[in-house]
Order: structure tokens, then sequence, then C-alpha cells
């Protein structure tokens, strides 16, 4: 079970890309609304308990000053990975990307591309793939259809090309 | 009483200037390492008992992605000041400049410019003394102080001219 | 009493933000058009009788080079809050940030996000509730609706994923 | 096991910090150069060879144009994490940033801060961690000892503010 | 011949205006969809055959953590010719610029600016008409070209103010 | 007379270059420590006494959220010429070039590059040309000079390279 | 006489409010079409008989990597004012700012903010002013007219405030 | 014969490594001190005489507004390979690489990292054995060779890890 939260319900439409990826690679997942700023307390608990109420990753996805994926990384020794949303009164992004990112000595946050959730779904879904060999299998087939994409995007523009 | 915190010894350097700031003006206050990332459940019991503690203002300064500042903002509905850092592996400080500035609506920070921290201390006083009027009366000799040091750097200027 | 001034009328947009968190919280605010590089003099005036006229807080906002705020709290000991708008042709914000942000040394500008008019506001109403305890009640209330409405957000959320 | 990858023995300085962390956490490792840009095929080779190798995660360090962490991922479905190295031409240590973790969806990298190695180690523990519970009783220690260490230089704060 | 390759249909319509410029120049081109990151071993044979096939110049296109243009580079002693595309979620094409710009010594990418495709071309023909003296005065009256557009538009704007 | 002003002693080994570069080219100048931020009635008369004092032109330094120049140049109607000094908690020069250069629209700042006083003082020698033959000749002269320091310099590289 | 050039036509809507400030203030001016990249042979001729034609002060907008001011600058020892353009492919502007503003010791440009044309009218104008007096008279009452405008944007305010 | 000229002796130490490159590669070269900015006509005679005289390929390096690669990009067919040099002054480099890469549509220059002037020569050798299939075979060997080091350094980190 991989746990999915963000700040604000204004960031799901971001973030239903994590869950749309796992759902696709048969991993389930719940989804919550935990801000850090908003209800602190409600993210200690959460965080805390995390690993005891069996996910085995966190996906938390926050703009702007993103303080949410460092602080459930402070509270639990689940692996987090943190996505940078590029919030409406957002520096470009850099904000997210750098609050996110720049994680002291000690806690490590698993950090995605800008909106870049849905790779943060299947980076979740590596993790347990990489001890779950049926879930491995799934990624190694996912791989295989990104190549089959690039072949049909080829034939397509040859199409063009030819025409 | 100000409380002044950071997240590691190695930041006292920077924040002593605060807390001499807050001395030269008159102004008492306390130094606390409490980080944000390996001690969040103190972090949370020092900001949750801030104002009953009879604290005024709270300094916090961090580098990096620099998280406390804004948490304890989200913690205690007592002013904030955040002074950015620039920690060793921080680029070029924009890490904490923005994770410290750029909080969402709801939960201001006070940001003061990098490794600010005597702009901090004097802000903590300005908000004293922004209803005691003692403290705004120092505050306005302080000002005093300034144009004197120029004049004196004025008239230092003219010496090496002159020569 | 707060004082809420802008260089251009252009800016109330953003400005007004600040203007209801203070109605909100019960604050009484004034505000004016204050250009510093139009109306140098008026802003020295403005300044130099902010604090016998009986402001408590003064909320500064501008874009591009944003000269007010800084120049404002040169001229004040009250505590001075700025808010970088971004302007139309900034280069992304960047400009009013770090020109409001990297006071030096003497003059500190307590600054919030861009754009981040709100939270100047609810600052303002801290630095008050420093020390009126009326104020701070009111401040206490304001974090709990804060929660309330990420509760109602997560009964949303649950909604949308049960259907 | 956990695989240490880099373009240059010049990068182990800062990689070692991760072997460093994993051996704090009784975490198997191993260690090799791998040049995306100077040996392709053996890069080629070693990712794809990495899961029936029996390798669980594979960190990747590389500086400037940082190709390794995003290429080893194209070639291997196993969690890759991906340390920016700041070179000695970098920008700023941008260039290395950005090209580990602006990756585009379908092949994400677990980006870490900054010369941030130690973190990509415990980071792999995590990962490992996710599953193996021994593992995860072993964070949650090492989670207590960064708490010790706070509290250690906070009575050291104390002593010195004591005298 | 030149070969344009991109990672992704959607970067034909700015990679197609190299095609363009090669067209305009007399010079033969093909193109292909060959990504770094989902046909790694595709891009592999793509640039190592690149030579033998009779390709005098690759020209590559990718957005992001832009690695095709690099990778390919690698792969082959001939000239390759990077254009940052400035891609859905990018930070403002930071990204792509750094990633295909900052290469280590030993292998270059000659880059031109953002989503300067056209200049990649025209580049792609200077490469060729260096030893090709045909071809040479082809972009020799490219050059007239230009300064003619430029006489056309000051004739224009003589026009707009007389009028 | 070309006044040459700064906020602070510190500022005078960059901004010396001015005053020498006015000195070779026969102008005469003034040098004052003006501080926007510390004594902002002095530079209000400073500025506002400018052109009756017999003033031609202004050289402003500043650093960090550098107010002088755009702040006298709203006070006065000579150019103003403004020096981004790189302070020593500068952001790598942004904040000081950002808050001189962007300027709104109705006062302008003629900025010069990052630490350029010396270039100021050659700007300032311009203007003063652009009516006063005597002083444009003598600037003819200043841009031979340079053509013969790169022609030395070229030959000192042939003597290296023949060696 | 001021001189007012760009690189194409496309930038003329930007370099109208040049023209447009320098009539407000009644000082004559040219403009041309002058690229430093297509026609570089025009520009030289243009920027070497500048003074001998009685041109005064040069204004040259440029966008991108903006060689215009620069090289002008290079051919003449009249002041001249550059104005960053935002072109279509910019990287949010910061191209053709740095390309203009950072030149060498020995050349400098007077750089004014990004699409700040109206501000290097009215900068070529005090550089007349500076020794014409009429025509610094009338930049007295231009600013002048600056306070006016601030003084009807609060009377406005008021009224708004008041319904 | 490839021409490597620069606008100062001082970048001569960052420039020789194009010249060793090239010596490595058997490529012959000239080197010439040509400042866009000091000596325009000078560029201007060299640029339009390259071809002429037998040059295949000019590499022009420049630090702060570098404008050398770009106009002699302007005034020569010849493929021109630009390298940014971190000049005493710069911010960071970002304005000799955005000067350079950042060229508009009709005229490209070949941009390598900053500081890249190793690969400067690399990418010449590149350009000339596009056709010369005698300069192919040494670039050919000459990637062997890269990987040879690579191989050199992994025993090397074997000899360390196991003592």
């Amino acid at each position: 079970m991989v746990g999915i939260i963000m700040g604000s319900l204004s960031d799901r439409k971001v973030m239903q890309q994590a869950a749309d990826a796992l759902s696709e690679l048969g991993i389930a997942y719940e989804m919550e609304i935990v801000s850090a700023h908003r209800t602190p307390e409600r993210m200690l608990a959460y965080a805390s308990n995390a690993r005891s109420r069996g996910l085995k990753v966190i996906i938390a996805g926050a703009g702007g000053a993103a303080h949410l994926p460092g602080m459930v990384a402070s509270l639990t020794s689940l692996p987090v990975i943190g996505v940078p949303v590029l919030s409406s009164n957002s520096i470009d992004g850099w904000d997210s990307v750098l609050s996110i990112l720049q994680m002291p000595s000690g806690v490590p946050v698993a950090t995605v591309a800008l909106d870049g959730a849905r790779n943060a779904g299947i980076l979740a879904a590596q993790i347990i793939g990489a001890t779950d060999s049926e879930v491995g299998k799934r990624l190694d087939l996912f791989k295989e259809s990104l190549k089959e994409k690039v072949a049909a995007m080829n034939d397509e523009l040859k199409n063009q090309l030819a025409n």
C-alpha cells in the first residue's frame, strides 16, 4: 500500500497522476489531504503511524515553500517521494523544487521533476518491485510499452514525411 | 522575551548576531537548538508552548530546505521571523531563501535577508516596540546612531581624499 | 491601526488582500498610494509621522525595483512588512523579491511571499497580537479555521474517491 | 546489495559518503566507475544486468550535464537514486541538479540534494527497509540517534551560554 | 546527409525548422524518433552506425533532462548539434539548456539557442560548407538575403514613420 | 562636475575606479558617503540640490537591496548612473543588479555591470562629451588607446607562441 | 537629435515608447532598423558616423543574445542606452539583460529595465538636459506630473474606499 | 586550419586547451587576440577574410557580455564555436553563456560548456572529421582512449577498495 498525500485539494489534478500510475502497475494506494502548515499535528500522526499501518512508501506533493515531503520524512523511516507542484504564486517552481530537494543530511526525500507525479507513482512501484519480483516483471513490461510507443510515433512520423 | 532557535550548533555563528542586536536594544532572549527534521516532536512542543511561556516573538534560522521557520509558524500564532542561513552545500542560498519566504496563504513568516540574523534581532525589537514606547525610543536612538556612523565614515573619506 | 501603502493603484488588486485579512481579524487599517520613486517627499512624510499618528505596523507593497518597503523602513522604527508584487515587466518576480528582502544590516523589512499580501495582513495582526491577548485569541481561532478547511477538503476528496 | 556508480574517480570523495551510510546501516554495496559519456556500452551492460545480478537499488552520482542516473534508469526497472555532484566548471550546481531531476514521464530518478551522497545511502536503506523489517528497525534507531545529537548540541549551547 | 532526431513526435513542431533550413540550403536530411530514455538500445544503434551510414552531422532535439544530444555524442565521432526544446513542465528551459550544454571534457555537443532548431539546420549546413565550397556559396547567398530582409524592414519602418 | 556617492566606506574600493576613470579623462568629481537607508534625509538633500550645485551627472554605487541609485534618480532630473556592488551577503550580485536595473517607468537609472564602476566613470564622461566636443575628443583618443592595448597583447601572444 | 535603432521591425512596439517619451519632452529623434547580426557593416557605418552626423545619444534595443547596444558602444564615443527586449524564445529576459548589461571595462552601455524603452527615452532627455537648461526645466516639470498622477490615484483610491 | 580567437590575453589560460586538443588530434591552428568591443574593425576584417584565408572553423572565447562569437558568426559563413569564459566580475557565468548561446535565427553559434575550450577544440576536429576520414579515424581512436582512462580509474578504485 502506497500513501499519497497533498496539502490541498487543488493539488489533486497533479497528484492523481501518481495514483493512476500505481493503478496501471497494480499497486494499492490511499489518498489523503494532509497539510504541513495548516494541520501539523495531523501530519505528525499520519507520518508516525505510516509504517505500523502497513504503508511501504509515501508520496507527498506540495508547492511553494513545500515542507510536507521533508517533514513527513523526518517522522518516518519509510521512503518518502516528494513531488514539487507548481503553485499559483510560485517563482517558476524553483521554490517547491528547492524546498523539497535540498534536505539536510540524515533525512532524504526522493525528489522527482516539477509536477512529476506520474513518475512518483512509477518510482513507488519500483521501490516495491526492488524486492517483489511480480511487480518487477510488471515494470519490465511497462518499459517495453514505452519502446512500443516510440516505435508507433516513429511510424507516424514516417507516414507524415511520406505525405 | 524573544525565542531564538536554530537547527544546529553550526548555525550559531550567524544566529548570535540576532542575540547581540537584542542585547544592544535591551530585550531579553533565550536560545535553543530545535531541529525541524531531526527533532520534530521537540519543535512541536517548543512552538505550541511559546505563547503560554511568555514569548512575544520567535526568530528561527535554518539553511538548505529550511523548514524550521515555516513549521514553527504553523504551530503558533506568535510572529515568527525566518533567517535564511547559507549552509555548506546550499545552491547559493536560493534554497533557504525560497523555502522560508514562499509560505502559503494563512501562515506567514517574516523573512529577512540571507544570513541577516542581526536584522532579525532588530525586527523582533521593532515588533515589541510597536506597542512598548520605551523600546520604541531605544529604536529611535538606534536609528540616530546609524546616521552618526555614516557621518563618521564621510569624515574619514574626506580625510582620505585630502591626503 | 495598520497602514497599507502601495506605489500605484494597479497594485490594489493584490494589496486589498492584506486589508481583507485585517478586517477578518478585527484590526483597523488605512490605505494610501505612496510612491517611493514618484513622490519621495510624500513617502518621507508618511513614514516619519507614522508612529506619532498611532500606526503600529506598516505594510508596503511594490514591484520591480521595489524600494518602497525598504525606504519606509529607513524612516520609521515601526515594523515594516514588505509585499513583493509581480509587476508587468518583472523578471519573474525576482526583482521585487530581492530588492525588498536583501536589506542591509540595521534596517530590516519583514518580507512575505511574492504577491503574499494576505499573509502580510495576518503577520501584521500577529505583531499586534504579540502583546494584545484579545487579538492573540482571534489568531488562535483563525488557526483552528485553517484546520477545519483541510478537514472539509479531505471529506470532499473521500467523496470524490468513493464515486 | 546496493550498486554505487560514478563517472570519474574524482567523484569518489562525495560518493564515498553513500557507501559509509550504507555501512553504518549494515547494507552491502559495490562501487564502480561507469561513465555515461565515455563508456556508454559499459553503462548499458551494467544497468541491464543489475536486477539479475541481485542489486536492489542503484545510486548514481554525476556532475555537469549529468546523464548517468537518468540513462541507468532508462535501462533498468530497479529504483535509481541520483546524486547531483558539484563539478569544477559547474554553473553553481544547477546543471547537475536539473539534468538529474527533470526526467521525462516514464523514467523516474529519485534525486537527492546537491552533493547529498550520504542521504542517497540512507534512502537506499529506506527502500530496502520498506519491506525488510530488520533494516526498518535499524533506520528507526538511526532516527533516534539524530535526536540524541541535537540534544547533545543543545546541552553544548547551554554550556556556552552559561559561560 | 544530416540526421535529425528527437525523443517524441511532440518535438517535431520545433525540429521541423531544422529540416526546413536544410531544405532551403539544398542539404539532404532524414528524420527519426529516437528516445534516449525510452529506447536506449535504438539510440545506441542509431548513433553507432551514423558515420558508416554516411551521415555527416546529427541534430538532436530534446527537452527537460535532455540526454539525447549528449548520449549520441558519446557514441559517435560525428559532430552533434543539440537543440534545447522548451517542454511542457520545463523550468523555463533551464533544464534542457544546461543538460545539453554542460557536457564533460571529451564529449562536446554544439548547442544552439532554446528552441533554436532553425539555427541547428543552418549550423549543420555551415559544417558541411566548411569543406564543400558549393554549400559555402549558398550560405554566403543566404547571408545576403538576411541583409535584404533588414533593408526591407527599414523601408517599411520609414513608410510607417512617414505616415 | 560629477558626483560619486556610495552608502558605505566599504564600497570605496570599487567606486574609486569611477573616480580614476574620470581623472584620466580630465573630468572633475566629488565623492561622498550618502546612505539611502541610514541617512535618508541627507540623501534627499544631496539629490535635490545636485543640479543647482552644478553637478551634471551622479554616479551611485550600492549593494544588496540597492536603493540609492533609484532613490536619487527619483529626486533629481540629472542623469543617474547606478553601479551594482557585490556585497558580502549578496546572492551572487542578483540583488543589487535587479534592484538598480528594474526601475519603474518614469524614473530611469543608467545601470552598468556588476562592480562596473570604471565603466560608470567612462559613461559619465560620455554624457558630458555628448555636448562638450573637447571631452568628446578625449574619449575618441581613449578608444584608440584600447585598440593599442589589444595590439600589444596580440604581439605578446605571438611572442609566447613563437617561443 | 537622438538615434533610436533596433534589430527588427518586431521590436518597434517596445521601442516606439522611447520615441514617444522623447516627443513628449520635445527632443528630436530618428529611428532605424540596424541589425548587429544580419547587417554588421551597416551597424559599423551607423555607429561610426553618429557623432559627426550630430547625434547626441543612441538608444539601441535588442533581444536574446543582444549584441547591438554593446557593439554600437564599441564604435562610438557617444553615450549608448541599451534596452533589453523580451524576445519570443528568450529565457525570461535574462539573455538580453545580461548580454547588454555586463559589458567589459572600457565600453559602457547605459542599461535600462527589461522592455524599459520609455525610460530609455527619458534617460536620453536627461543626458541632453545635463547641459541644456531648457530641457532640464522640461524634465523638472515632467517630475511634477508624476507626483500629480500619484495624487490623482490616491484620490481615486479614497473614492473607492468611501463607496 | 582552425582559427582560435579571444578578446584578451587573460583568456589564454582557458583557450589554450582548445589549441592543445587540436594539437593532439593533428589539426593545425592559429591563435589571435581579437576584441569585439575594443577592436571592432579588426574583428570585421578577421571574420570576413577567414574563409578566403583557408580557415575551416573559428573558435571564439569570451566572457561577460560575450559578443565576439556571435559577431564573428554574423560576418562569416564558416562554422563558429563559442566558448563562454568565466570572467572575473561575471554573474556566475550566466552572462557569457547566455550572450553566446541565445543567438537569433539565421546566425548560429555552436556553444560549448562554460570554460569548455578543450571541447571546442574537439568539436572543431569533429567538424573537419565529418568529411575528412583520416581525422575521423583519429577521433575514433580518441574515443577509445576515453574508455581506457575510465577502465584505468576503475582499476584504481578497485585497488583502493581492496586496501
